[in-house]
C-alpha cells in the first residue's frame, strides 16, 4: 500500500481547492457527500435523510439516530446547567425515534471532556441523561469518554424499534393529506431569547436579578424540552399510522420543506392555525418580535409534525393536543403559507442552520 | 418544573467540589458514570463495558459499538491524511464489531467541521470511509453533521449483527482456556513513533525528506489499519465460537487485564510467544525502544484477543495468522507476563489513557 503521508511536507495537506462549507450549508452538504451512497446490507431499509436509518430483522424493525452536539455552537454553559444539557440531548435523541412512529430503546453517548470540567460536572450531565432514560424507559447501554482540548462535545446514538411496516417517514404525504402538529410552536425559541436577554443585560450589571417571572413555560420549553412519545402511543392506540413525519427541531418552515422536497408534493400552510402559547406571544410583543417567525422558524420544539390522509380530519379535529394547520398539494402549487390576510408567500427555510450561523467569535444563537 | 438556570449570576456554573477527570482515568471514569445503571428493556441484552452493545430481536443479536474521535487527541492531520483518518475511523468501529464476533452492517458518521475545513476535505474523509464501507460491505446509514468552534470532531457508530448464542464478551473466559490473538503486534505503534520523529526532525530542516523506505508496513499499521473480519468469518467456518475475545486497540496489557476483570480470572502470557513483525523489530532496536513495551502496550494494531478452551489447542497451533500466547489461570494467581528468562511481572496496564495523557499543550502522542 502507498499511503498519501510519504509527502516530504508533515505538515497539514488540505485541499488547495476550496469550496466553502457554507456555500452548501448543513443540508447541502449532506446531499452532496452521500450523493453516491446505496445500500447493500439486506437488513439496511432506509439510509440517510429521514430523522432515523431503518434496519429490518424479521418482523421488527430497529432504528437508528445520532446526534452531535458541541460546546458553543449547540449549547451554551453559562446558562445551561449540566443535567439540563444532558436531559434535552437525550430526548433530542428520543424525539428523532419518535418521529420514525417508534420507541426509543437504547442510548449510546460519547463524551469529549476538556480539564475545565470535574468528575462532579460529568456525573451532572450523566444524571441528567440517565433521568431521560429512565422516564423514556430507555436503555444507556454504550458509549465513549475522551479527553478533549477545547470545550465539551457530546455525540448520542439512539436504538428504537418499531413493528413492521409502522415506521414513518418524510417520503410518504400524498395529495390532499391533512398537515398537522402536536403541541405549540416557538417557546424554545422565545425561551432562548430570554436567556440570552438577560445574559446581555446581566454583563453590564452588578446586582442583577434575571426577570424571568410568568416565562417559565419558555424556559422549560428551551432547557428541559419533552419528546412526543405520548402522541405516538396515541396513535397506536387510535390505529393511526401518519402517511409521514418529522420532529420539528430546526423549526416548522424548514421540516415542511423536507416533507414536501421527500414526499415530491407541495403544501398550504394556514399562519392562524399554528399553535402558539400564550406566554410566546406575549414575550414576543414584549421584545417587539415577530410572532409568526418564532412559530415557523424558532426550532427546538421538538413537536411531531406529521400528515394524515383527509378522511381522518375529523378524529384530527377531536384529538386535543393536535392541530390541523394545513393541507398537501401538487408540487407545482408550491409550499406556501396562507396569511391571516388570505395571501400567499413562500415557504423559506430559515432554521437553524449551524453551518451558515457560525461565527468567529464563538457566539451562535442557538 | 423548577429550572436550575435561574441563578441570578447568569454565568457558568460548575460543581464547586471538584475531582480532576485524571484521579480516576477513563475507565475508572466510565465505572463510577455508569455503576447504577441496570437494564430495563427486553431487547437490552448486554449494556456497558464490552466492545459493543448487544440488542436481542427474535433469533438475531444486533450490536452497536460508537467512537468519538478529536482532532489532536485521536489524529494529528500533518502526518494524517484525510481520506486514511476516514478509512481508519470506520475500521476502528468495525473492529468494535468483529470483537463480539459479529458483522459489521451499518454505519452513522457525525462530523463537527471548523472554518479551517473546506467542503473538498470533508468528501476526501466521506471517501475513506466509504471506501471502507465497500471493503467491509457496511452500508453508511445517517449522521450528523455541524459546524465547529475547533478543529475536526468525528463520531461513529456502527451497527452489526451476530447468530443468537454466538456473541461473544469480553466476559466468558474460563480456567485452562487459551489465551490467543491474530496478526502480529506493536506495528501500529511504530508507526506513529516513525510519524512523529521524522515531524520532529522536519521542524529543524527545510529541504527535508522523511525516512519512510522499509517501514511501509509499520505506517501502514498506523495509517491503514484493518478489522479482522476475516478471522470471524474463519471462526464460522470452524465452527469455533470463542469463550472471550475484544480487539486490541488500547494494548495486549490493558485488553488482558479487561478480559481478566470482566471474567474474574488471571492469566499467564508468554513474552517469546507474543508476534511481532521483523520491521516493528528492526525500527525497535534503530531507535533504541523496548520491544515488549511496544508490542504490550502499543495499541492501534487492531487484532482480536481471544480465549478458547483447551481442548483446542491443537487447532489453534494449526492455525496460519493465530498465536497462543498464554494462558487462564485463577484470579488469586494474578495476571502476569512469563519473562523470556523465566520469571514472572505482573501485568500493568500501560496502554493509552487518553485522560491521562492529555497535555495543555495540544500535543498527545497518540
Amino acid at each position: 500500500m502507498t499511503t498519501h503521508c510519504t509527502n516530504p511536507n508533515m505538515t497539514e495537506e488540505l485541499n488547495p481547492q476550496r469550496t466553502e462549507i457554507n456555500e452548501y450549508g448543513e443540508f447541502g452538504l449532506i446531499d452532496y457527500l452521500t450523493q453516491n451512497i446505496t445500500l447493500k446490507d439486506p437488513t439496511s431499509k432506509l439510509g440517510v435523510g429521514d430523522d432515523a436509518a431503518i434496519m429490518e430483522y424479521g418482523d421488527r424493525q430497529t432504528l437508528a439516530t445520532t446526534d452531535l452536539l458541541l460546546e458553543g455552537i449547540h449549547f451554551d454553559l453559562s446558562y445551561c446547567p449540566l443535567k439540563h444539557l444532558g436531559y434535552k440531548s437525550a430526548i433530542v435523541n428520543f424525539s428523532d425515534i419518535c418521529a420514525m412512529n417508534g420507541r426509543p430503546t437504547q442510548l449510546l453517548v460519547s463524551i469529549g471532556i476538556s480539564k475545565r470540567f470535574s468528575v462532579e460536572d460529568i456525573a451532572e450531565l450523566y444524571d441528567g441523561m440517565l433521568a431521560a432514560c429512565e422516564a423514556y424507559g430507555v436503555d444507556l447501554v454504550g458509549g465513549d469518554t475522551s479527553a478533549s482540548l477545547t470545550g465539551l462535545t457530546l455525540s448520542l446514538t439512539c436504538i428504537g424499534e418499531v413493528e413492521k411496516g409502522k415506521a414513518v417517514t418524510r417520503s410518504g404525504a400524498q395529495k390532499n393529506d391533512l398537515i398537522c402538529v402536536t403541541g405549540d410552536l416557538g417557546a424554545a425559541y422565545m425561551g432562548l431569547q430570554l436567556l440570552e436577554r438577560e445574559k446581555r443585560i446581566f454583563k453590564g450589571e452588578k446586582d442583577f436579578s434575571p426577570a424571568f417571572e410568568g416565562h417559565e413555560y419558555l424556559l422549560q420549553r428551551q432547557l428541559r424540552p419533552e419528546a412526543r412519545k405520548d402522541i405516538i402511543e396515541q396513535f397506536a392506540k387510535k390505529g393511526i399510522v401518519p402517511t409521514s413525519m418529522m420532529d420539528i427541531s430546526d423549526g416548522l418552515s424548514s421540516e415542511i420543506l423536507h416533507i414536501c422536497k421527500s414526499s415530491d408534493c407541495g403544501c398550504r400552510i394556514y399562519e392562524e392555525k399554528i399553535p402558539i402559547d400564550y406566554e410566546t406571544a406575549s414575550l414576543c410583543e414584549e421584545m417587539n418580535m415577530n410572532l409568526s417567525t418564532a412559530a415557523l422558524n424558532g426550532g427546538e420544539d421538538y413537536e411531531l409534525l406529521f400528515t394524515v390522509p383527509l378522511a381522518l380530519h375529523e378524529r384530527m379535529e377531536e384529538w386535543r393536543g393536535v392541530k390541523v394547520i394545513g393541507y398537501i398539494c401538487d408540487k407545482s402549487d408550491g409550499a406556501r403559507l396562507v396569511t391571516r390576510d388570505g395571501s400567499e408567500i413562500d415557504i423559506i427555510a430559515q432554521g437553524w442552520n449551524h453551518m451558515e450561523k457560525e461565527k468567529t467569535d464563538g457566539q451562535v444563537a442557538q
